[in-house]
């Protein structure tokens, strides 16, 4: 067979596997409840739609050009009213495939390889390796329980400022930051803006989980605040009906977004998640969201509880207000790239704290656990079976659910 | 407000305008007629596979993989040896978001800045543009009615050796080339294939087109022929079903598909599209290519029609056996870059056949026209317009209409 080894590009240096399917306890990845994504309720959505507008599929871009479907991004900007408070024409939004082309699209228009962005020092593996493999340098930010530090974020500003480097802009994660699942006060994000404006950094905000705070009561977003059109905001409808249905939103200013559609070079997004949403968003979006939150923070509930039971003193975290993870501190002497390993070889998968971190070496003792897409029943049999996994590799937690080992 | 102009990376050197619409008589774009679009068992298709298998869309990549749902993968295989005479393993296909997606993924697999591939001298404006992006050089090899000429490809690929360049591989649209609609006999298929193998060069066979060939009748596909595995293959369903629906398809040995997953890092392609296209695809997708087939050749007469009539021998052409596109040549004096402005002043959109090939100066008095999308009464007014637009700014066609103007 014709070896293509020779002819590689410097680009393709990753080797994948063929797919072996997902390890039974499976505590990774932006997954959602199988159970409830609305499948009748979307059914019924796209079977309308599709016999309504259908025929606009015959071109490209259907009837709105290469922003996507313009009675879709009239609804997103009703509904980042409704939630976000934010005031946005339809003409700034973009439909991306999944919230994580918005964020390459960002990246692509704003950043050459040297240059510095600001991120949370705990942060999504796949915004940090997207930025590594730009060559951007990233710099961390502190976290407390109400997210990205202040003192820090200054700090760092006008030590770069000193270096005479002028960052290309602040990455943020407000709400629901992932992994910590921290919510930033209003009078923080005000702080951030006014740090922004002294510095002259844009921020990129990017509002994923923002729709699962479980008390289904959500600040402004930054971009609801920003009075100087500084804010680039990115949204998805991944972690709210299906993340397999690849549909996210950018929100920049009219300049800034000539600039980035040329770069969006797929002909665009797909129309049937255009269209079923444009359907389902203004009809049944809220009446789900606010059905879901109860069922996520009684998944989050039960995982607390597992983890209390199985591990003890010896998990600490933040009791969880919304969104889907939970960032786990266990004892300096576990090693979660290790433990990754051991407990998937128990069909436990769990996101080792190296990864999700600027400062990896820091957080090696760190986990993140996804509770989107296992059931209870699950949950409290995968963080049993981690533990048992835990203290043989480590002795940690010397005791587990009240028992001595 | 903000002016990110300083913030802007090397990369962002488009500048978009706010979509206006199209123009009344459109004749660009792989666009097809909207009222082919099968709306309705799309609605009753995908409807019908929501309820029986939405809950998947719970995660990433449903239960496939990043190679996209299996089933979907199953059934194009299957298509692709009854249609192509393929003989294809569902693990060596990968779903891609429209085949520009597949294209992009082997450019960026293969190529490297300084690199050199081998087309077809007319070619498909976007392949050319991306290849330009890359720093890539493209060598156009000269076409007849059957497609990509051997002797200029032997011709190339020896010259090529002689400077010690190696080739990264070919890119041929072997079945309905664009934009000159040839389809290339299967002899010469057999010749390419051996050329490649004498100067151990990859093929890269984009048969987006190759369903529509009027008489349904297609040669086999190269990556059929080919007993080495040197054959790269996508195709898609934009030009069958719809080009908004963004949905295509890789073909590659597991090797280098191993190499090219890495880069495709969008967390996977639309599950509305592809659910619908596996539920549609055994059922109906034979009998509606067989329905689009007559209606593509009774528009495609049309255009032929009222380029005679209006043009008279001022265009010349080969009459198109498949596709949506027509190439036509035009007397030396007509710059169709030209053309292309006065023509959009009337509201007629064309082709200018500068961006269509290699060597833009020496093609300068042809131009694309797409007969997919506007209506036989469209294409006839269209024609007719376009025609005085051209007398008007070049003295040609001198006749039209069997009346001297």
């Amino acid at each position: 067979m014709f070896d293509f080894s020779s002819k590689l590009s410097a680009a393709a240096t990753g080797q994948a596997k063929p797919y072996g399917g997902l390890p039974p306890y499976h505590f990774v990845g932006g997954n959602i409840d199988e159970p409830t994504v609305p499948v009748e309720a979307l059914a019924d959505a796209v079977a309308k739609t599709l016999r309504a507008q259908g025929h606009a599929m015959g071109k490209y871009g259907m009837d709105s050009g290469s922003q996507g479907h313009l009675p879709l991004r009239e609804r997103v900007a009703e509904m980042l009213e409704g939630r976000a408070q934010m005031r946005v024409d339809p003409g700034e939004v973009l439909m991306t495939s999944g919230s994580l082309q918005a964020m390459e699209l960002v990246n692509r228009a704003l950043l050459d390889r040297g240059d510095v962005v600001l991120v949370e020092a705990a942060n999504y593996a796949g915004a940090l390796n997207r930025l590594g493999a730009l060559g951007v340098d990233y710099v961390g930010i502190d976290l407390d329980a109400d997210g990205m530090r202040m003192d820090a974020l200054e700090a760092a500003l006008a030590d770069l400022a000193a270096q005479g480097r002028k960052p290309k802009f602040i990455y943020t994660i407000p709400t629901v930051q992932n992994p910590t699942g921290s919510v930033m006060p209003i009078a923080r994000r005000r702080e951030m803006l006014a740090l922004a404006a002294r510095f002259d950094v844009p921020i990129f905000e990017d509002d994923c989980y923002a729709d699962l705070v479980f008390s289904g009561e959500r600040p402004p977003a930054l971009h609801a605040l920003d009075t100087e059109g500084r804010v680039i905001y990115c949204g998805t409808f991944s972690k709210t009906i299906a993340p397999a249905l690849r549909l996210g939103f950018l929100v920049a200013p009219w300049p800034l977004m000539g600039r980035i559609l040329p770069l969006k070079t797929d002909a665009g997004s797909g129309a049937l998640e255009q269209l079923v949403m444009a359907e389902f968003l203004p009809d049944a979006f809220d009446v789900h969201v606010s059905n879901l939150l109860p069922m996520l923070q009684e998944k989050a509930d039960a995982l607390c509880a597992a983890l209390d039971e199985h591990f003890g003193a010896a998990a600490e975290y933040e009791r969880p207000v919304g969104g889907i993870y939970l960032w786990v501190t266990l004892p300096q002497q576990v090693n979660t790239d290790r433990l990754f390993q051991v407990a998937l070889a128990q069909g436990v998968e769990i996101n080792p704290g190296s990864q999700w971190s600027v400062d990896g070496a820091a957080n090696r003792h760190r986990m993140r656990l996804c509770f989107g897409h296992p059931s209870i029943e699950t949950i409290q049999a995968g963080v049993a079976k981690l533990a048992k996994a835990c203290f043989e590799e480590f002795g940690v937690p010397e005791r587990g659910g009240n028992l001595a080992r």
